[in-house]
C-alpha cells in the first residue's frame, strides 16, 4: 500500500449526526446523549481533532437540532467545524455535508475542496487516527476505501411469510463500518448520477462508488472500536470504555517528609495491581503543569497527593491550582485524591480536612477536576499499615474507574 | 400463532458454552469473565431457571473447562444444569449436547427427551421467558424457530482481492440471533445426517433445520438485548445493563421518630427524581424479609435505613440481619445504606459509627450484601435540611447505581 506522509493529504471530514435516535427507545438522539459529562458527539469530534492532517470537519444535523450543535461546537470550544443542515435520509445528509466544499465561498467560509474526503459517523467515537490514514491513503489508491469488521451473526434473507429462505456463508460477507474514505470527485459524482431510490433507501457510499462512479472500494479489517452506538447497552459501553482509558495512568505526588515518602511508595507498589502505568514523583519535582503532562506525555487524568497532616491541604491545593491554570481539564473529568495521614485510635476531629475539601472539591468540580480525600491511619506496625494502604488502594482505584461526581468532597477513612 | 400455555410443552435447553474468548482479547473465554461478582454464564443459566417449563439445561463446555462449570454450578447454587463436554466447533458441540437426552441412562441421569429444544448462547445473558416461549411455541408449529434483529451495519462481500465485490440491500436481510428452538427430533436428525463440512465450518443451526430435515424456521423478531457478549465492551454494557435493572426499586425504611419521619418523607421526595420505584415503610411494618419483598415484589435489591443516633446502629443491624436470613442475597449484591442524623457544626466524634459500620459492612458482605454510611446534618432549618436531604439523595442513588464492594463501611457526609 502506498504508506504516503500524511503531510501530503489534503483531506476533510464529513460527520453525519442527522439520526434520530429511535433504537435506543429515548427522545434524545444517541449522539447527544451525555456521556462522561459531554455528549456523545463531542467525544467523536475530539478524536477527529486530534488529526492534524483533517483540515475541515463537517458536521451534517438535523434542522431541529442546527442551534444545539452550534451551541455544543461553542460550549466545548471545538475547532475546525462547520455544522449544517441535514436531508431526510442518511446519504441526502451526506450529499448535503459535501455540497459545502464546493459552495465554501458563497457562505464566505474558507472551507476548500479536499483530495480525500472521509465520511464518519457521530456515533462511533474510538476512531483511531491509524485506521483515518489507512483509508485516507487507500482511498488516494483506489479512488474509495472503507473499514470492515467480520460478522458477529449469521446473515438471512427472510421469505415473505417470515421463514427462513436462505442463510449466508458468514465467513464469505463483512459488516461494513466506518470510516470510509474517497478521492472527492468520486463520491461527489456518484452522489450527483444516483437515483431517487438510492438517496431514499440506500445506506452504503461505497456502493454508490462502485454502481455510479465505477470504483472498486478497498476494504480495510478495522479495530473493534469503531463499533456503531445504536442501543442503549452501546453508551453505557462507550462510557466504561473511556473511563478505562482514563484509569491507565496515575500519578503519585509526595512530599520528602519521612512518612509520606513511606506511604506513598507503599501505594505505589499495591496501586501498581490495579493500574497499569503508576508514577510517583516529590513535591519538588514539578513547578508547572507541564512538568506534571510530561511525565505520561500529556495522558495522565489522575493524581493522588499525600499531605502529611490530617488537616493540611497546602499541598492538594497547589496541585488543584496547577491543573486548573494548565488548562488540561477542558475535555475529561480529571480525579485528584487528597491523602491525608492520621494516628491510630486518635478521635480527633476532621471537621476542619472536611470542610476544606469540600470547599475545594466544589471550586475544582467547575474546572471538571473532581477531588476526593482520604484519611489513611499510619502506623509504625508494618503489617498494619501495610492492610491500611492495601485498602486504600482499593478505593483509590474504585474513585478513579467510577469517576462519579456525586461522592465528591467525601472523605474516605481506611 | 398458537399460544398454548407453557405448562404442557416439555422443553429443554442446550447452552453451548465452549467459546475460546479470542476476540475479547484476553487469555479468559468470555462466558467465565467476572460480571457484578459472578461469572457470566451464571447470569445466562439464571435467566433459564427462572423459565419453570424448561426441564433440563444442559451446558456444554471445552474440556479444559469441565472442572470450572462444576464448581461455577456448585458454587452459585444452580439447579437443573447437566454439564458435558463439546466437540471442536460450534456444530460439534451443540450435537454433543443434545445427545445427551438419548443418552440420559446411560449416564445414570433423569434426562428424557424432550420435545422441544431450545439452543441458546450461554454469553446472550440476557433473554427473557416471553422470547423463549415465543421460540418454543413457534418450534412446535413451524419444527423451527429463531430470533433475529434488524442489520446494524450493511452487508458487503469482498473480491478475492480484498475490494468491493457487492453490497446486500440491509432492509431484506435480518442477523440471525438466538434463542432459537425446534422439534427434538427435526434438529437432532439434520446433525445425524449433515456432512463433516458442515460441522466443521457452519454456524447456523436453522440452516440445518432446512437442508437436512426439509423445514423452514420461523423468524421471530427479538428484543435488543438478546445481544452476544463478543468483545470487552459488551462486558462492560452487561455489567451496566444489570446495575440499571438491579437499581430500579429502592425501600425506604424509617423509624416513628417525629425527625427520621421528616428526612425520609424528604429523601423520598428527591429520590423519586433518580430512582424509578421508591417506597417508604417505618419500621414497625416488616418482621420478616417475606414482609419487604412483598413491597416490590421481590425485585427490591435496595434499602436505606434511617437511624435518628448518629451512633445508632440498631436498626440497620435488625435489616442486615433479616436479610441475611432471609436467603435473598444469593444472586446480586444488595446495597443497604445506614443513615444518620447528625446536628449543625457538632464536631463529636464519628469514631464509634464508623467502627460500628465497618464491622457490620465486613460480615454483611460475605452475605453479599454491601453497607454503606451516610450521615445527614438534621438542621430544624428547612432550606438547610432539603440541600442536606438533596446531596445525600445523589450519593445514595451514586451508591445504588455505582455498586462497588471497594467503597463499603464508608461514611459519606452531608
Amino acid at each position: 500500500m502506498d504508506r504516503a506522509p500524511a503531510g501530503s493529504l489534503h483531506a476533510a471530514a464529513v460527520l453525519p449526526a442527522g439520526g434520530s435516535g429511535e433504537r435506543l427507545g429515548g427522545s434524545i438522539p444517541k449522539q447527544f446523549c451525555t456521556v462522561l459529562g459531554r455528549p456523545l458527539i463531542c467525544h467523536t469530534l475530539e478524536s477527529f481533532e486530534r488529526v492534524t492532517w483533517i483540515k475541515d470537519i463537517v458536521v451534517v444535523v438535523a434542522s431541529e437540532n442546527l442551534d444545539l450543535m452550534k451551541t455544543i461546537v461553542n460550549k466545548y470550544g471545538h475547532k475546525r467545524i462547520t455544522v449544517v443542515v441535514g436531508g431526510e435520509t442518511r446519504h441526502r445528509s451526506i450529499f448535503n455535508g459535501l455540497k459545502v466544499f464546493l459552495d465554501g465561498q458563497s457562505l464566505g467560509s474558507v472551507i476548500q475542496k479536499p483530495e480525500v474526503v472521509i465520511i464518519h459517523d457521530a456515533v462511533r467515537p474510538f476512531v483511531e487516527e491509524d485506521i483515518l490514514l489507512q483509508v485516507a491513503i487507500s482511498a488516494r489508491q483506489y479512488g474509495a476505501a472503507g473499514a470492515v469488521r467480520p460478522l458477529v451473526s449469521t446473515v438471512i434473507a427472510s421469505s415473505p411469510e417470515g421463514c427462513l429462505d436462505h442463510s449466508l456463508e458468514r465467513a464469505k460477507y463483512r459488516a461494513s463500518e466506518m470510516p470510509q474514505a474517497f478521492l472527492f470527485d468520486i463520491i461527489y459524482q456518484a452522489y450527483l448520477k444516483c437515483t431517487e431510490y438510492d438517496l431514499d433507501f440506500g445506506t452504503e457510499c461505497l456502493h454508490l462508488a462502485l454502481e455510479y462512479s465505477n470504483t472498486k472500494a478497498k476494504l480495510l479489517e478495522g479495530p473493534p472500536d469503531l463499533w456503531k452506538v445504536t442501543y442503549k447497552r452501546d453508551l453505557y459501553a462507550a462510557e466504561s470504555m473511556i473511563k478505562e482509558r482514563l484509569s491507565q495512568h496515575l500519578c503519585i505526588i509526595t512530599n520528602i517528609n519521612e512518612e509520606a515518602i513511606e506511604v506513598g511508595f507503599q501505594l505505589h507498589e499495591n496501586l501498581k495491581h490495579h493500574i497499569s502505568h503508576v508514577k510517583a514523583i516529590s513535591l519538588s519535582m514539578y513547578k508547572t503543569v507541564q512538568d506534571l503532562q510530561n511525565i505520561f506525555h500529556g495522558e495522565c487524568y489522575n493524581f493522588i497527593c499525600i499531605n502529611v497532616k490530617e488537616s493540611d491541604l497546602e499541598e492538594t491545593c497547589k496541585l488543584v491550582d496547577l491543573l486548573k491554570n494548565g488548562k488540561v481539564t477542558t475535555s475529561y473529568p480529571l480525579v485528584v485524591i487528597s491523602i491525608h495521614l492520621t494516628v491510630p485510635n486518635c478521635c480527633s476531629s476532621d471537621t476542619q480536612t472536611l470542610t476544606g475539601i469540600r470547599q475545594l472539591a466544589k471550586e475544582a468540580k467547575k474546572s471538571n477536576i473532581l477531588v476526593y480525600g482520604l484519611l489513611i491511619t499510619y502506623s509504625k506496625d508494618a503489617s498494619r499499615l501495610q492492610e491500611s494502604v492495601c485498602e486504600g488502594s482499593s478505593i483509590i482505584t474504585a474513585l478513579i474507574k467510577v469517576r462519579n461526581p456525586a461522592l465528591l468532597g467525601q472523605i474516605m477513612t481506611v
